[in-house]
């Protein structure tokens, strides 16, 4: 790497020379806006920005992960209302004492995650200052027939699935997200969804929005249903807190959560080199309020609550 | 305002009742993502990242008018290729010890500029973190017929014109943009625009943006025609430098600099009430380099620069 500090022109050529394309770009970096052409279908727009010390801690996991996770998190909210990605746009604030190496570190990250899902790099903003890294991503998509899945679309009745283990994500998955684009449209093609979230605050509090855009309905979560992932349990282990409250509560497992009649899941058929499959963990009920099931069959108001951005701050930050 | 701190379900619900609402938008602030309807014409995209001691100085100006220009400047953007502004989505880093006065005072800034120009705030994320604080908005918008205007259609022979006084922003200005939004409308609609970019990093930066991306011409600018403004004098009054210099090298005026054959300026009737007229301040030429015609007559290379967002951000902290 040269030793002169990048001008900002130097950098957004460096960038443009190294994008994906996608076909839905007119003009991508190097004009006072990028232009999409016309679609069709509806735009989806999502927008996520992380933060040194809150999302991610630079000096432990380099720069490259704070790109993985910071296109990952989006591409997750994609996935979300069953959407295709196309652009993304990326401001970044960068530390002063090493704005270069940072900002061609979160780069690479960016791009493999880009790469891998066909998303182009149309636009951006780099700036140099005396706080801690600061990045935001905005993707836009596109929805895809018959439209997208909303949260707002749970009925009495509906099964509760979970596209994969939950918790422990702290431990390191949180920084490598693997967003649910491909599944999140097998599902869309196979089945009627009635709504749909990613995981990003935790399923206690995940499908809690669920059920407040869906008109206060309620649900029941199966206790000894819900697929814990390893790292909940090693986390349980440490802290005297169940794997099980790991799995409900921890943030950013960036799986999804749907809802669906639940003779849907018969016409969702995936070849056997698959690698994933959803899991049934509850049931929406017409009567509002969170209640878990546990496994001696007692049913029991489910308080555990995930994480909240403004309030929790401190749970997290503990936890990290 | 209630003393207990807002949670970030309450911050959202109440800048969901608050918001102008824009024909283009499906689905605001609430799910995944916002759903934007599709549109026969092509979608701009911008993004900036505003950051407390780069760009505003949150203990001096406060969080209203970080708010303003967090949605100025990248409606300025949307201005620069002659679009329309559809829908705004906002990241938030929030300085622990004031996030809710800040989340609050930001939200009516960001509300009082996108009410005049019919923006929906569509989406966002809000954070509370150690760091300073830290504002991301990317903006989108629409072309309008004829279509956008690019940086990258200047021709040797066009009139290079401005839209208002340029220079000594930093006392004051730079933190209430007037987006040229209307302006630029009414541009397109009368004329035969070539190029057109938004002053942000001064005219001798931003117009060589314009030269290089027109195929590397270069243009002479009128030492005595340049619009002054009174901040300018100011400022030169106070520091040495020259008010000219100021004008051609200081940031964010957010005024437009446009290119297009100089007899196309006479189809720009404006009505009398109008306060704004484009002025003609130089000229592209074919032989690359940017000049200047001093008062006398004298034709000299223009070497002065504006500012460079990574390089020169010890330029902008000592103006500030």
């Amino acid at each position: 790497m040269a030793s002169a500090p990048l001008s900002e022109f130097e950098l957004i050529e460096r960038i443009r020379s190294q994008v994906t394309h996608n076909p839905g770009i007119v003009l991508g970096i190097g004009d006072d806006c990028a232009i999409l052409s016309p679609t069709p279908q509806c735009s989806l727009v999502t927008t996520d920005m992380l933060l040194d010390g809150r999302h991610f801690i630079l000096a432990e996991c380099g720069p490259e992960a704070v790109g993985e996770k910071a296109m990952g998190v989006n591409l997750s909210d994609i996935a979300a209302m069953a959407g295709k990605p196309i652009a993304a746009f990326v401001s970044i604030g960068l530390p002063r004492q090493s704005a270069d190496t940072t900002a061609l570190g979160i780069l690479k990250g960016l791009r493999k995650v880009a790469e891998r899902f066909n998303v182009e790099l149309a636009g951006g903003d780099t700036n140099v200052w005396d706080g801690p890294l600061a990045i935001n991503v905005t993707l836009i998509g596109e929805t895809v027939p018959p439209g997208p899945v909303h949260r707002s679309g749970a009925q009495a009745g509906d099964g509760i699935f979970v596209t994969g283990p939950l918790g422990g994500s702290i431990l390191g998955r949180h920084l490598h997200p693997k967003p649910r684009i491909a599944e999140s449209l097998q599902l869309r093609a196979c089945m009627n969804l009635h709504s749909m979230i990613d995981l990003s605050d935790g399923l206690a509090s995940d499908l809690r929005h669920i059920l407040a855009a869906s008109g206060n309905l309620g649900a029941i979560l199966f206790d000894d249903a819900i697929p814990i992932h390893d790292d909940a349990w090693i986390l349980a282990s440490r802290d005297g807190r169940s794997a099980l409250e790991h799995a409900l509560c921890d943030g950013e497992d960036f799986e999804l959560c749907f809802t669906a009649p639940r003779k849907e899941i018969e016409n969702l058929v995936l070849p056997d080199s698959s690698n994933w499959h959803p899991v049934l963990v509850g049931e929406i009920q017409a009567e509002p309020g969170l209640r878990s099931k546990q496994a001696n069959g007692q049913i029991e108001p489910l308080t555990l609550q995930g994480f909240d951005h403004m309030i929790a701050s401190k749970q997290f930050d503990d936890a990290l």
